[in-house]
């Protein structure tokens, strides 16, 4: 029966041979979950020692430092809308951009993107209509992606369409037809670097193509959440993704995009620095509403963080010993599901080269079974279905894993588990038709 | 005429008499202004000695520091979405209320105001219609009160309707008329404990009065702005304020009031941390956008509050400090206004016991003049009207003075000519009608 297992599509089986794995399994599965484990694969959350090689960042000001920026503003005082200015050029090369397309924000990039869409439903885009007087505004949403976002667009009430992703990006083909001929579809959520949940890296021609869009909208923008743009895995195999605001500036739409980035997942999450970064007409149209809106952003914290990180080669340098805690988890993930499912035709997943995530494709119909049978022996994974607009996977077969809090140890045995519940809940599937 | 311009009212006499005092004042004023002052009371902004005694702040965390807090959350890392409980415990207390009322933010209580206005507009309060959706929406405003207040409703379409202030509060008949009988007014802006810019605190009466409102629109909020409930200047006289949260549950009102508090002027302004105050019902429905909103905020900062201040008793020293700095500013205007100004029938000021500012009501229609005066002479003022709603002070009476920034000798030099500017001003405008 093992070797079998290894050899043989669990399609391909018998009723009978069915019947006996599921008995075989469903042992596994009891002894399993006497362990008793209580592992969280759910979110994209550093682990306590990740943390560690970020602690520097605490002794970087204290009473006896200079705090005063580059300028020679007081960071403990007043003042300061838009960041100041080191801090801006630490963020603009970290998105790959310069300092006068960057506004920095407050410690939630998540934050950011809310407020663009909130003010755009408020106020609207450079003197559009306010979306909150419009009838339908559509969104288009590249899935598998981050329930965060579609949590935003849903809570104001925005129509999401489903746009599948590929290797290379979202399906262009579909985005420019959406985006050429509704003018009702005012934006896409995009994380264009090691995407969210599959770690997809936008081609070349996919951002070239994004960026020449021709929107029948007037405040059509491109949500570019670059959130792992620096959240390499693998010095000598890297993705590279090219700059979206120059690109939208050569093909005559310098107004396009919104990009989005910050150092939760570098130094602290939830107390890291994030930023925007777009054209000069929309900077000037944020700041009306950001100098109503605040009294300007932590700048004792943005000096906290140039001054630890200093520019973009300490930015890098201090990704690599990232990179050295979450490398073995990916890879403990992508071994055992390579060992115990390879072959069997009851799944597929991703090998990224980044980011936080490994995306997983179960038989149609299985997801939500399989996260539920995850639970109940101890493990937790991100909801089925959270990975789709309004939380609906229309195939039920997504599964996002996340293996960077737990340790490899811990990643083995969610893994090994894991891969049970997937056998599992796919010969359960196969019988309901046999 | 030294010793008559002290005993003599300016508009008892006569016009020769003013055209002698007009060209001896014109003379000192060519003189003041050959100074080349550069002098700011525009903001209610801390000097940077003052910043000083908040320095130990940047000490209590670094890398050998317990960074969880009191319940075990890891404060490098994701999670809490309404702050720590000794944060919330702190921020309860400085407001006169118990932590299950609390939200902990960010850095900036303007924008918990802006994020409640938004919310309103975009979502509506506890079920209610959304403003966006109403024709109508009206505020009332204490007058004078706080020109960011006034931002926030005015950039929202609100209309905004003055109230006048007493010693005792804003006027309640006039507050009470309008809640009762008008389901578009939507809510009041409050400072009730040394009011921006007069500097007085709500009556008990005021307070009781507030809390008992029967509004016509079951979505009116009070916006109690508790800015300066410890920021008092004399340890051994100082006002007290209600809680307002207890009064409006004793009033059958709990869910009635939103209370906002930071520590912008106890610790660094733009590096503290402000905090919401209100019933569990409003914390329901706050939470149930901020958890689409943000990641939450920022743990390690509220860590170091709590470890700087320790306590209420922590705070109330360290305010103590701070009113070794400020008092003798204060003091500084109110001896020169006194000395310069009294009984001569052309204004007439605050003298706070507490906050940041004192208000300065010049003649009918001198106001903006006296500013553009002392402008010139190189002292900026918080521009005239800026008290008001729309920035229109229908009397163009009403200066602030925020006397927090210059050291006592500067702020000696700028009060000198703010008074000669006043008399100056008034002179001309006696002039216009002999």
């Amino acid at each position: 029966m093992l070797i079998r297992r290894k050899i043989m599509q669990y399609n391909d089986m018998s009723k009978e041979e069915l019947l006996v794995l599921k008995e075989s399994l469903n042992k596994e599965y009891a002894e399993a979950k006497a362990k008793g484990l209580a592992l969280d694969m759910s979110r994209g959350k550093p682990s306590a020692k990740q943390l560690d090689v970020s602690l520097g960042l605490l002794d970087t000001i204290n009473s006896s430092s200079d705090l005063k920026s580059l300028d020679g503003t007081d960071c403990r005082n007043y003042g300061v809308l838009d960041g100041i200015p080191e801090a801006k050029k630490l963020m603009a090369d970290m998105m790959g951009t310069t300092p006068d397309h960057v506004i920095v924000y407050g410690n939630a990039s998540l934050n950011i993107m809310y407020d663009q869409i909130s003010r755009a439903y408020t106020h609207g885009i450079l003197g559009n209509t306010p979306w909150c007087k419009l009838d339908k505004v559509k969104f288009l949403c590249p899935v598998p992606g981050y329930d965060r976002h579609f949590a935003i667009t849903e809570r104001f009430g925005i129509e999401m369409i489903n746009i599948p992703m590929s290797e290379s990006g979202p399906d262009m083909g579909m985005v420019e037809e959406y985006v050429s001929k509704d003018a009702s579809v005012k934006g896409i959520w995009c994380v264009p670097k090691y995407s969210n949940p599959q770690g997809y890296t936008y081609s070349e021609e996919t951002v070239k193509r994004m960026a020449a869009l021709k929107p029948a909208a007037e405040d059509f923008r491109i949500f570019w959440d670059n959130a792992y743009v620096i959240h390499d895995l693998y010095d000598d195999n890297k993705d590279e993704i090219a700059d979206i605001i120059s690109e939208c500036e050569k093909a005559g739409n310098p107004d396009m995009v919104f990009e989005f980035a910050s150092t939760s997942k570098v130094s602290f999450p939830g107390s890291g620095i994030a930023a925007l970064a777009t054209s000069a007409n929309n900077i000037a149209d944020i700041k009306k509403q950001l100098t109503i809106q605040t009294i300007g952003h932590d700048k004792l914290n943005q000096l906290r963080h140039v001054r630890f990180f200093k520019d973009i080669n300490g930015l890098k340098e201090h990704m690599r010993k990232h990179a050295e805690f979450i490398r073995p988890k990916f890879e403990a993930v992508e071994s055992v599901l390579e060992e115990e499912l390879s072959g069997l035709g009851i799944g597929s997943w991703t090998e990224p080269k980044g980011g936080y995530f490994i995306s997983f494709d179960a038989m149609d119909g299985c997801a939500k079974a399989i996260v539920a049978k995850c639970k109940e022996a101890g493990v937790k994974l991100t909801g089925a279905g959270a990975t789709f607009p309004y939380g609906k996977d229309p195939k039920d077969s997504n599964i996002r894993i996340a293996p960077s809090f737990p340790t490899p140890e811990e990643m083995k045995q969610a893994a090994d588990l894991f891969v049970l519940c997937v056998k599992l809940v796919s010969v359960e599937k196969l019988l309901e038709n046999k």
